[in-house]
């Protein structure tokens, strides 16, 4: 399902197996827990490496599961939009520089993880992102929505990927300003690139605190949503 | 003044004659009534797409109106800004992508009008955005604002919008970020395209309930002035 | 340490001597006389010019100063976290174009300062940008962030200037969206665009202060932290 390795100072963080990866509420308590682990085991320099088996990073949320339960589908549904969450906080929270490494398709609440990272790198040759929310008539929860308004910067961009039902390729990402890259031809390649800059942001040596709270200071509406404050200098109560 | 026909999936809201259609409270109601129609005989996959006769698509409010009026003159034109809000909010919970072909040019409330729609497409050959409020020692109403920062991505082109006194052309426009593209040589040039992106849009049939709702959801502070809600998945209250 | 001169519409304010610029406490008072001063001395035309002599421009907050009080260093930090916000507010709330001619290095609370004005030039041959707080295992002040999120685009250009510990220089600051041009090859250079910009927004003889008023309102969110209200048309008490 999911595993976390130390590797010097990285984390992987891998979501296992051939399948799609989708979030089920024991996939999400894995990964939670798995965030908190790697949280507690952090010391300067730690780097988080995010990546995935196969051909889908995550294509989100386990709808077969939830529709599986007939009446009590949209119960299920609720269940996931809220303990997925925490794991959004998590990311934004955890003390150490984030990186995804895509090697594969995001969509749904898949991309919204991929997201959630500090860095996302895509492969050039293959896979999407894609927000299906729109096609098959699901509302967005309202932490992706801030998430997505925290993390894509213009308008048009933020159209493109909720509002368009489009699945846009590496390149695409890369020129709306939603991935930092689409250089490499593999997953291989992919996690690579992330183990590079990974190697270097760990030369660092910074203080996970100060990163986290630097990072949380950057996104204020969306940490307000997720409950999580930013221990900054806040000149309001000074 | 203004008028709404249907064709097939596309609605065409065109702001008639060849004036510079200026808002004034009865064009002002007579859009917002128009719209409400729209919405009203929405069906899955309906398209809005909005534009102009002659030279202008609007220049804004009907300022002469207002000064004609001599000492009533301030009241007239906060008339105008309280009742054009409406139309703002109308836009953004219109339950169907919603296309703006500018014919011409697009100024203060008349600009703003147009960057209320998800798409925007200038001409290449004539028309230009300006908002006239620094030019002319006017504030710019609070909701205008709050559309200007949530559509227009960076803070230099706010400034260039907002702060320049400019009149930006097509292609500035797009290099801005501020509107989609602006390739054609002519009014029907730009109606074509719009129809063409509306066509491929109302061929997703997609639920225009869920799609409001989503766009919504990516203007919260917008939405918040505009007294509406995102009716996504509150995770605050679930 | 400081000076402002007029000459015609244009108010010159500059960090004077050879040194880094640092913002001691009396350094800061200083600066926010002086803008007061131009503030009170303001006309329709006028245009705030600030530049520096040598190699920095301003390296950010006395730390040296803090660091000799011993224990009380973190005190000291916070007098000068504190009396620096008044400095931020008055440059956001000042009735005339800003324009900062970056002369060399800004870093910290002298990139804030410099990132306070309606425009930034850099240099094309030196000169770099440097959020140092990453890097020194300091927080960053949170109307220092929102500053950041108010007026740079993109979470990835957020995330270079703060939690990179980069040193951008002038043309990659410029492809982020952080400054507005980085073409000159000598101080002399970068004040001689500033003015020659200056000149032409003085020839627009705006009000001060619609003008401010605009401006305030682009940024709601940096406002509400520096207690400046935008006195624009507020539809909510309409």
């Amino acid at each position: 399902m999911c595993t976390l390795e130390k590797r010097g100072d990285l984390f992987f963080l891998t979501l296992t197996g051939e399948d799609e990866h989708r979030f089920h509420p024991d996939t999400i308590d894995s990964v939670l827990s798995l965030l908190e682990q790697a949280k507690s085991e952090s010391t300067k320099g730690s780097v988080l490496i995010t990546t995935g088996h196969g051909k889908f990073f995550s294509n989100g949320f386990d709808l077969a599961w939830a529709q599986s339960a007939g009446s009590g589908a949209i119960e299920r549904m609720h269940q996931m939009v809220k303990s997925f969450k925490p794991v959004i906080a998590a990311l934004l929270d955890l003390p150490m520089p984030t990186i995804a490494a895509l090697n594969g398709h995001a969509a749904a609440s898949g991309l919204i993880f991929a997201l959630s990272h500090d860095y996302v790198f895509m492969r050039k040759d293959r896979g999407v992102l894609y927000m299906s929310e729109v096609d098959i008539g699901l509302p967005v929860p309202d932490y992706m929505s801030a998430l997505v308004v925290a993390k894509v910067g213009t308008s048009i961009a933020r159209r493109e990927l909720l509002l368009s039902g489009k699945k846009l390729r590496g390149e695409e990402a890369v020129a709306l300003g939603i991935v930092d890259s689409a250089a490499q031809d593999s997953a291989e390649g992919v996690v690579e690139v992330s183990v590079s800059l990974g190697e270097s942001l760990a030369a660092k040596k910074w203080s996970g605190e100060v990163y986290a709270s630097i990072r949380k200071s950057l996104y204020p509406e969306l940490c307000r949503m997720l409950n999580l404050t930013a221990n900054n200098l806040a000149t309001h109560n000074v």
